[in-house]
């Protein structure tokens, strides 16, 4: 199989979109472009644009994006798609531009991943995002997003001991990364004491799904991120040394969450990194730094264990002993994950990529994993039901 | 380049759907499957499932659609996407399902393309087609599909000497070839001269973009279609011989159809095209067979030039010679087209494929074209601004 790597990387500042959704995805590539090396115009030599975005069409009423991308970055004649799974269609998107250079069908891929989501907000924000459940046997009946978070937390407190403390570790953690990370949404970092010791606590830091308060949940931001993928075998086309894409897993489980054996297991978050290690030909302890989907606290737990940073219960003891923090033994989400960094649903996959490029090209500031070599993302679709993960490891 | 092959072709009868979105996807899924001799449950094989939809969001509110049909046909733990390129939406899910078998990265993949799209009608469903269009340089301005073919209609009328005429002995063949096939939307003929001759025929056939009537635009319809793609090395695995996909070529051209230098040329479908028959070292004189996206009678004519079976300007008179019907020597449109058989958007594209299978199967019953070795589909999106071109081998 062709090797494939990434060769620029571009963010928007996460938070609030001055532009139309079409010009914030073509801000994002164009950094990544310009990281690259890549000039547009007629010889931009781009065989394949991919954007992600759940939303274009519900939220922006807008179909054919990643066409106009093409016009509005004059990369024509380049093949385009638009790629939707939910919360990771970053990851299928890039998971998509892997395969078109491996395939030897094209030689370079520009993939964009964006959403311009605060044009609804609150109870209307909460409904888009339940889209995605199953229209019949879930959405129908009401069923949300933080709702199944909740529940899921509440057997995992039963289940292995997991507190509401441990919870808002993972929070300040990821506000405390993003203070370092300057396209993050959000710039504070809330007092561990305000938010969980406090009396005023249950003010500042109220329950949105119990136990799971506001601030175990990710915002509502718009925003983009973008990567250019290239054949490994063209690495001198450009600008800077390609990160290699090591190894690329996907799973589905059960669309239905009721219809699953055991609830606190994420089977397809187990089987996707499984396959990723498989095929990267490494072992969750070879893992430097990694970006686990942390649209609730809980789930950056969870998914530490289901992709085999800890064992299967165990990751909230590894936040009690700072192991996931810069510095730690295995810092995760680094860039102030989707909880303070921002959720723009089809951005964060590959947000992820693109701070795992810059964690393993050193170029992370005073959020950097000192000597990382490969790099971890999994990005979560649905409650689980369809999740990618993908492995980077530096070229030496 | 891992060679990839088409083992099963499902098809809804296009019209209204009585089921939910995810039914009939699954519907066309459940008989492409079978066709192709795989049965759903655990040793089920299919590695990736595509969905092929324009408005699974905008018209249905539904995201992670995909997931849900995995779901739904228990292919779990099957990698899953939505794909969206407009009308073109099926053709590049094709085009995805090839890189994925072809890149190494899966065996199998299955291919859905549907569309419930008569949830809208009249001006609403105009509306929702026109979301295709540039957002900020066309769409705002109130552009609709039918008001561009109408204006590149005129043009083409000025330039070549096409006349109504001409259009309307398009449509008629179309829905003669319909008549064979039992999935089209429309079962009836209409009398040439009923529609362009007869006194009658302004009420009968009423303008609808001038120089188009009725009788030169597709119906609104609901349809699902369905592939199971291969590799063509595990050709024995099914039930029969894979037909071989032999070339794909894909472009975009500007997204802004007013800045078009010749606004009567599509660049776009003359280098899908190209690199269609480069790809599969075939030459427009070999192809036997043509399923070319007649959304508007006009496309047709232009189209079946730019793919190069005919000189441009010279399209209608080929239509005249009665060439492009089944008997004559490059039949067009067998399946009745978009006109006839319908143009569920997300489902066009992959339909195009099943008819073309069903021919060089020789399964085509009453439109069988006799001996047909090669097949092209032309799948068109936007207003030519992202054209995908497929060609079909049958393997001796």
């Amino acid at each position: 199989m062709r090797k494939v790597g990434i060769a620029g990387v571009g963010h928007t500042k996460f938070g609030r979109s001055e532009v139309s959704l079409v010009d914030m995805l073509a801000l994002a590539a164009l950094e990544a472009l310009d990281d690259a090396g890549i000039r547009t115009g007629r010889r931009h030599g781009v065989d394949q644009v991919f954007v992600a975005s759940m939303g274009a069409g519900i939220l922006n009423r807008q179909s054919s994006v990643a066409s106009a991308l093409v016009d509005t970055l004059n990369l024509q004649p380049a093949m385009a798609e638009t790629v939707e799974n939910g919360p990771a269609s970053g990851a299928s998107a890039v998971k998509l531009g892997y395969m078109a250079i491996a395939s030897g069908m094209c030689d370079v891929a520009l993939v964009v991943g964006g959403e311009l989501m605060r044009v609804v907000t609150g109870w209307e924000a909460t409904d888009f995002v339940a889209t995605m459940l199953h229209p019949d046997a879930e959405y129908a009946y009401g069923l949300t997003l933080p709702a199944f978070a909740g529940m899921f937390t509440r057997l995992y407190m039963d289940k292995y001991g997991v507190t509401e403390k441990d919870l808002a570790m993972v929070a300040v953690k990821n506000h405390e990364h993003a203070m370092h990370n300057p396209v993050a949404h959000i710039q504070l970092v809330p007092s561990f004491h305000a938010i969980i010791e406090d009396e005023d606590a249950p003010v500042i830091n109220p329950y949105v799904a119990e136990p799971l308060r506001v601030y175990d949940v990710c915002p509502v931001s718009d925003g983009a991120a973008a990567v250019v993928l290239c054949a490994m075998d063209l690495a001198d086309r450009f600008r800077k040394k390609p990160v290699r894409i090591a190894g690329i897993g996907q799973a589905t489980d059960t669309h239905v969450v009721a219809e699953r054996e055991v609830p606190t297991d994420l089977l397809a978050v187990r089987l996707a990194a499984q396959r990723a290690y498989a095929m990267a030909g490494l072992k969750p302890e070879d893992i430097d730094v990694a970006e686990l989907h942390d649209a609730f606290t809980i789930l950056e737990i969870a998914i530490s264990e289901e992709a085999g940073l800890f064992p299967k219960g165990e990751g909230h003891l590894a936040v009690r002993r700072g192991e996931t923090r810069v510095g730690g033994r295995i810092p995760i989400n680094t860039s102030g994950g989707l909880k303070a960094k921002g959720h723009p649903l089809g951005a964060t996959g590959v947000s992820q990529i693109v701070e795992l490029v810059r964690q393993l090209r050193g170029e992370a500031g005073g959020r950097q994993v000192e000597g990382a070599r490969h790099g971890l993302a999994v990005n979560f679709g649905g409650f689980g039901n369809n999740v990618v993960a993908t492995i980077l490891s530096k070229e030496e």
